[in-house]
Order: structure tokens, then sequence, then C-alpha cells
């Protein structure tokens, strides 16, 4: 029997028109698309894959375009939380779909915790649970249920602030707080700007290009979120920096006088971070 | 005639028995002397260098233990401000022996703003000036000093907490707030833990082991200072995470419940400076 997908009946099919939209905001998906195409991938976004037909020579992927026969597809269809074990053990889920926990890793349930990916978060900037199951949060919450289960109220699990870091190739993305279209879409009133740098001194050999996007809060300054993309894993560290400042409620101008290291071989006297901050600041600092 | 240099004549001769014992604390230092040893360096530490001679054949270098003679030798003698035109227009200067400024970046002298190495930096943490001549902040007190001359109090300068990077070939070595020897000189009462962990998670390619040393106070467990070593320039990432979480006025759980990014190839699940926080706090995260 054929192998016939429709996409229809077994989720709602969502067509990118860019890469990861949910975490990064359009200026940093184009920097990714590029280092694709460099890279020889014929990227086709917003084209919505219809069916999957499994033929004697592949497997024919239909969309409005028509039809290709490829010999693998890899899909990525997203992850939800796999709660049937703990709501059969009576575990309350909260809005998000994952478990609800308090800040000791308590369920409704007297004696059971929970940690992990199947656990909701407090969102430390949206003040609200989020499902964002990433490994760091994932391993503190088991640190604080282990704790509490030995001595209870011994040790609160703080929220996250959306810290993520990925990779095609040697090209790496690394986000935290909110982009600018999440943070639109939370009601919040923002400005932003996007800066090319450099990781090293100008004059010193083996620095690459970071693009940069910092998103504030209008009027306050506040940071709400860094972007960070470019060919070199030090991407990952300006936006640990930026996780610290969001998670201290910095704003722009207080991560522009932050006291970050410089030397020519790990990077710029004007830290790309704080090359950022100086453009958002429109020439006021 | 003969140069002959007698360091008793010059300058007062502080003679080192370990690497840089006035930016990190000896575990430090050691794992930055090995890397030197490694690279084939005849360290001498701990010889008083008593003269120099200049000879037909070279330079002979006088020490407690005898005379040897090399083609060239390269002196670190440390710097100071050199204040004196600043002097001379009768500016003043601190107890430092740097100029003496506002936080606008204005000196004594009506008119006459300044900034750069020659200026001392008000300390975050010590709360007092301090003579820590580096780029970053000498570059941000020349924005600062010039918004102020364009518009009288608009920027104010903020403190330092002693951000450094420097590196010896392939190791770099990076340190923020205060090591352990200043704090304790400074009548802070202090706890501290060394950990090694790597840059990567374990079964990834290319993770290298880092030294990380953290320094809290006691009681408060606030965050004082920390010190990384390794051989990659993510170090200097580290090192600006906790300049803004001490910046912030983090605690050692503050710093362990911070957002920081996770993957394979950027860091371990647990990141050496979370790694560090959770052995510091002995158990209780």
């Amino acid at each position: 029997m054929p192998l016939e997908v429709r996409s229809d009946r077994y989720y709602k099919l969502v067509t990118m028109d860019r890469l990861l939209p949910a975490a990064i905001d359009a200026e940093i998906s184009r920097v990714l698309e590029e280092s694709m195409v460099r890279a020889g991938v014929d990227l086709r976004l917003g084209q919505p894959v219809r069916a999957l037909r499994k033929r004697s020579d592949g497997v024919a992927v239909v969309t409005d375009a028509g039809e290709e026969v490829f010999d693998e597809i890899v899909m990525g269809l997203g992850v939800r939380p796999n709660a049937d074990l703990a709501v059969s053990a009576g575990v309350k889920l909260g809005q998000t779909g994952a478990v609800e926990t308090d800040e000791f890793m308590r369920t409704n349930v007297e004696g059971v915790f929970a940690a992990g990916d199947l656990v909701e978060k407090q969102h430390l900037i949206l003040r609200r649970k989020v499902w964002i199951p990433l490994a760091p949060a994932a391993n503190k919450e088991g640190q604080v249920a282990g704790a509490n289960a030995v001595l209870p109220g011994s040790l609160r699990m703080r929220g996250i602030v959306g810290t993520a870091v990925t990779k095609f190739r040697q090209t790496y993305v690394a986000r935290t707080g909110l982009s600018e279209a999440e943070a639109r879409a939370n009601g919040f009133s923002v400005e932003s700007t996007v800066i090319k740098a450099r990781t090293k001194a100008g004059y010193y050999p083996g620095g690459v290009e970071v693009t940069v996007k910092i998103v504030a809060q209008s009027g306050s300054g506040r940071v709400l979120g860094v972007q960070v993309i470019g060919d070199d894993p030090v991407v990952a560290g300006y936006v640990d920096v930026a996780a610290a400042a969001i998670t201290a409620g910095f704003t722009v101008e207080d991560l522009f006088f932050t006291d970050i290291g410089y030397m020519p071989a790990t990077a710029p006297v004007w830290h790309p971070l704080i090359v950022a901050a100086r453009t958002l600041s429109g020439g006021r600092f």
C-alpha cells in the first residue's frame, strides 16, 4: 500500500516564509538564509507541502508548484509536551498544555514533583507561564525538585528569559528575551536596531562579521531582547551577557556602560553588544 | 660606556613569584604557567633581577643565582599615568595619581574634561576610585566627556568592575570583579571555589578544558569576582556574563538561575559558570 501523508490530516500546517520565525526577527532570518544558500541549500520558503507520496523512485513532495521526488525527507513538525503519564496520575496541566508546577516544582498532586521539558516555565519578561522546552531550565528544575523533595521549601525555581542557541554549519544564531515580533505581539511598545560589527579588533586575524539586533521597550529603555548571528560560536556568549542583563532589568544605557572586556583577539574595543546599545540610543551615547 | 641598569635605581623592583598576581589568584596563575611551560618557556619566578649589563655577546641579566647572557631583553615594568600636561594646566590628580573627574568627566578646571587611561575610574564593588587604565572605560569616558561638553549633564559615566582579558598563544585568561586576594585585602569576607569544566558538551568535538574561579561574599552570597582560563577565546565571554551579573549585584544563586544558553557546540548543558556557582553553593543547588 503506498504511503500517503496528507498534511491537513495530522497537523495544522504552518508554512514558514522565513527561517525560525518563532525565535528570531526577519533581519536575522535573512542572514541565516544567506548562509544556507551560500552552502548550497536550495531553500523553498512559503511553499506549503500538500502531500507526500511514496513512489518506486523515492518520495514525491506535492506543493502548489507541482511534484518533486526525493530520496529521503526529514520533517520538522515542532514539539508538544507528552503529558499522558502525568495526566493519568491526576497531574494538572497549565494553559500551555504542559505540566503546571509551583516554584518548588510541586504539581497539584501531593508528593509528585515535575521537572523538565514536560513542564511549563515562568517567563521573566512576559510574567506568565510559557512552554519553551530547553535543557538548561529542565536541568535546573530537576535540581530544584530534588532539593525540595528532600528539604521542602529549600530552593525556588526562577523563570527563564528565552535564551536559545542553534547553528547551521559554521553559522551560529543565538537569541534571548523577546524578538521584536514577540514583544509587539505581547503589547510592548518597542524600539530596535540591527547592527553589523566584528568579533575581533579590525586588524586582528580571524574576526568575522556578526549581526546584532537589540530590542528595547520604548520610554523605559529596558532591554527586552537580543539576537546575534555570525560564523563564530562566541555569538552564544554575547547572548548570555544579554540574558544576565535582561534578568537584571538593564536598560540600553546600563548595557552600554557594562564593563565588558576587551582585547584585540576576543572583541573590538567597542564590543558588538555595546555598538548595538549605542546605535539604539540614537547618538545620546 | 657599558650600559648598566641597576634595578633599585629606577623603580621599586617587584619580583613576582607567580604570573599576573595583581589580576588573578594563584590557582589561575598556575594554569597559565603550565601553558607557558608546555610551550617551551623557561619561566623563572621569584628571582629578582639585580642588574643588566651590556656585554659584547649580549646582555647579562644578574640575579642572585648568577649571571646569564641573552640576545635581547624585554622588561615589563608596569604603567603609571602620564599626567604632566594635566598638572601643568592646573588639573587636580586623585589619590591614585591619575586625573580626578566627576561622573561627567569634568576636571576641577572649568571647561576642561578628561577621559582615557589618564583618568581614575570609580570601582563599582570597592566604591572608591582606582586606576585601571583599560580601553573600554577609556573610550566610554570619551563619549561621556563629549556628550557633556556639548550638552552639560546629559550623560553620566558609570564605574568599572575590573574586567580584563589577555592571552598567551592559544591560552586565554579573563577576569572581572575582585580576585580573592583583592577581596580579602579590601576587607571582604569571602568564599571561593575553583572548578574545571569543558567549553562544549562532552561528546562534541573541539571542546577544551576551562578553569573557573568564582569569589563571593560570605553571608550575602554576592558574586565579587570571576576568573576563567582556557585554550578558547570563549572564556572572555564567560567573564562578560559575570561582569553583567556583578554590575547587577547578583548572588551566586542568581547566577546559577540565569538563563544562559545551551547547545552542544557552544556549551555543556551545565555551563562552566553555572557549575562554578553550583559548586560554591556546597550542594544547596
